[in-house]
Formats: C-alpha cells, sequence, structure tokens
C-alpha cells in the first residue's frame, strides 16, 4: 500500500468503493482523473456534493426530486387519477422514456423480500394507501419487476387496494420486442400466451 | 434528458465521462451515491480534489508524487547507478510490488507511436538523456510494455544511451509464470526460446 502517494492512494480507495468497481478499474480511473483539468476535477467534486445536498425524496410520490413536490406531482398536465408503483427512481426514467404514460408515480424504495429481512412497513407502502383512501385516484397501475420479489409485492399491494375500491392493474408480461420465441423461457412463453389478446 | 433532475443528470454526465465507463454504469453509480450519507460524498469529493492539487510530477523521474523529489528519488536506501524506463506512474507500482528491485525510475509519459503522432520530443527522453550524461549511472532498464509502440521506443532509447556508454538492458520476454505453453502466441513462444537460459 505504500507503492501510489497517500491523495492518489485516498481517491483510488474511495473509486473501489463504488458497486462494481474493483481494484484496477479505481486505479484507471483515479489516475485518469489526475490527467484532467483542475477545472473539470472540482466540476466533477461539486456535481457529487450538489447532487446529495440538492436531491430530496417527493413527499407524495418518494421519487428523487430537487423540488418538493416533484415536477411529475405538481405538474397540472399530468392525470392525478392514475398512479403507477415502481421500485425505484430509476424504474420512473425508464417509465418516462416511453413517453406514453401521463400518470403520477409511487415510488416503493423496495420490494418485499422476506429473505431480505424487508417488510412491508419498509418501504413506501402507507402513503400509497393514503393517497389512494382519499379517494381522487381510480386507477394504481403495480408496475414492479416480474421477478418474485416483485411479483409478491404486486399480489401484497393489489390485495391491500382493491377493498379501497380502485381499479388496480398490473403491467403485461411476454416475450419483449424483437425477442425471439426459441429462446424465450418457459414461464415468459406462459404468461405471454395466457395474456393473449384478439387482433 | 429532462427525465432526471438537474443535480442528479449532471452528476450522471460526469460519471459518464469516465473512461469505461457508460450511461448504464453512470445512472447506477449516480444513485448509489445518492444512497450514501452526505460526510461519505463530501469525502469522496474532497479526495477528487485533494489528488489533484497535491500530486504533481516528480522532477527528476516524473513519476506522480506529493513531494518533490519524489520518495524513490530522495531515498538514499536505493541504488542510484540504476534507473528503470517505464511508460507510466502505474508501472511504476507494478515494478515496486515485486520488492526485488533497488534502484530508481524514469517515467516516460507515453511511448513513441508515430500513429498517434507521439515522436521522441512528446515524451520525457530529454531528461532521462540529461540523467544519465551525468555519469552516474551505470545500467538503464528498459522495461516498456512488449508491444509494438513499447518495442520500438525501447530499441529507440538503447541507440541513443548506448553512446553515453551506459548498460542498456530489455526485461525479458516470454511465457508468463503460470502460462500453458500449448495457448501462447507463436511471437512469445519464440521470444521465450530465442531467450532460454542455461540451468
Amino acid at each position: 500500500m505504500d507503492y501510489f502517494a497517500l491523495p492518489v492512494q485516498k481517491l483510488i480507495e474511495e473509486f473501489e468503493k463504488l458497486p462494481g468497481i474493483g481494484r484496477k478499474t479505481a486505479q484507471r480511473l483515479a489516475f485518469h482523473v489526475l490527467n484532467l483539468s483542475e477545472d473539470r476535477v472540482i466540476g466533477f467534486a461539486k456535481a457529487l456534493v450538489d447532487a446529495k445536498r440538492k436531491i430530496k425524496d417527493c413527499s407524495i410520490c418518494h421519487n428523487l426530486t430537487d423540488t418538493d413536490p416533484c415536477r411529475i406531482c405538481g405538474s397540472e398536465k399530468r392525470d392525478h387519477t392514475v398512479i403507477c408503483v415502481v421500485q425505484n427512481s430509476r424504474d420512473v426514467v425508464a417509465m418516462e422514456r416511453v413517453r406514453e404514460y401521463k400518470g403520477l408515480y409511487h415510488v416503493l424504495n423496495g420490494l418485499i423480500s422476506p429473505l431480505d429481512g424487508t417488510g412491508p412497513d419498509d418501504i413506501n407502502i402507507k402513503s400509497l394507501i393514503s393517497r389512494v383512501a382519499n379517494g381522487k385516484v381510480l386507477e394504481v397501475i403495480l408496475a414492479t419487476s416480474p421477478t418474485v420479489e416483485g411479483e409478491a409485492t404486486a399480489v401484497y399491494l393489489s390485495k391491500i387496494l382493491k377493498p379501497l375500491g380502485v381499479k388496480t392493474t398490473r403491467i403485461a408480461q411476454g416475450i419483449s420486442v424483437g425477442g425471439d420465441l426459441e429462446y424465450a423461457d418457459e414461464v415468459t412463453l406462459y404468461k405471454s400466451l395466457e395474456g393473449r389478446r384478439e387482433i
């Protein structure tokens, strides 16, 4: 550990703490930073601290935002009668990219996963129930990923939400566009058959 | 590009500028940073700026250092009659890890590469010649990588250094330890045969 000058060593260690970045990559990134102009490095450092300081959870939908309520919850152009429930903020971005959905979101910040010790009280379910209970919401779209945890969370939510008189829907599962029937797994194929529609 | 709040967007762009980091990884890293404590993010930012501000080229060997001359050039325990010429500071670290070499280094900060427009004057060759010319140096080990550019640089340096009356050596090339003869390429096998020694 004596090989690098201390400030370089520290920087390598910081990069190494990031997910998916090993020792070699951390070294490469640190040396890349040393080759940048001081202005650019300060810009990078500022972006880090700025993002951390300015970004908060939206008090309504828990999406990451620099305004409260977030731009989606605060927009009058959005349909406030539909809520799309997703696992995290990145999923909101994925949905927004479709440019088709005009309703609101609710970010759970996790999924129910007994194996990881995450129960219904550990994710943003209570705030979803109170949003639905206020009566203006007509439909809740359950858009958690079709994994074991995502599926379990969707089933749990639908059981809780239906008694409130709201329509709950689940995003369709099937073969992805451009995908090949031959290489699809059995469960996906079954889901795509089960979910067939008249054309 | 409207999907992320501006400070998040900026942070993603900063990560994306790093080598080998694409859009998806940049997003993952940015969201990871948002989940860290503010102290840790500030620590990361400080490590970036610190490394950039405190680390300079050693005025003798051009290795990255926070002291001038660097710890190696300034050490009396090192053998000041041997200079190992390497491409960059990471190679110094690789050599130091062996714990066997006790001489000094000279960091070229590049290799001669006509295709990339890098000539002998663009890398630290002049300062190497003046170090050798002062007379105390007995051996120069050419430890550039055995690539086309590394080889060309080594040949160029040996031609320039030999007239100065210094012994110039090249690191051995052959099959790496633990490597398999069966999978070695022809050039490596040839080099390992050519460089054979009596045992």
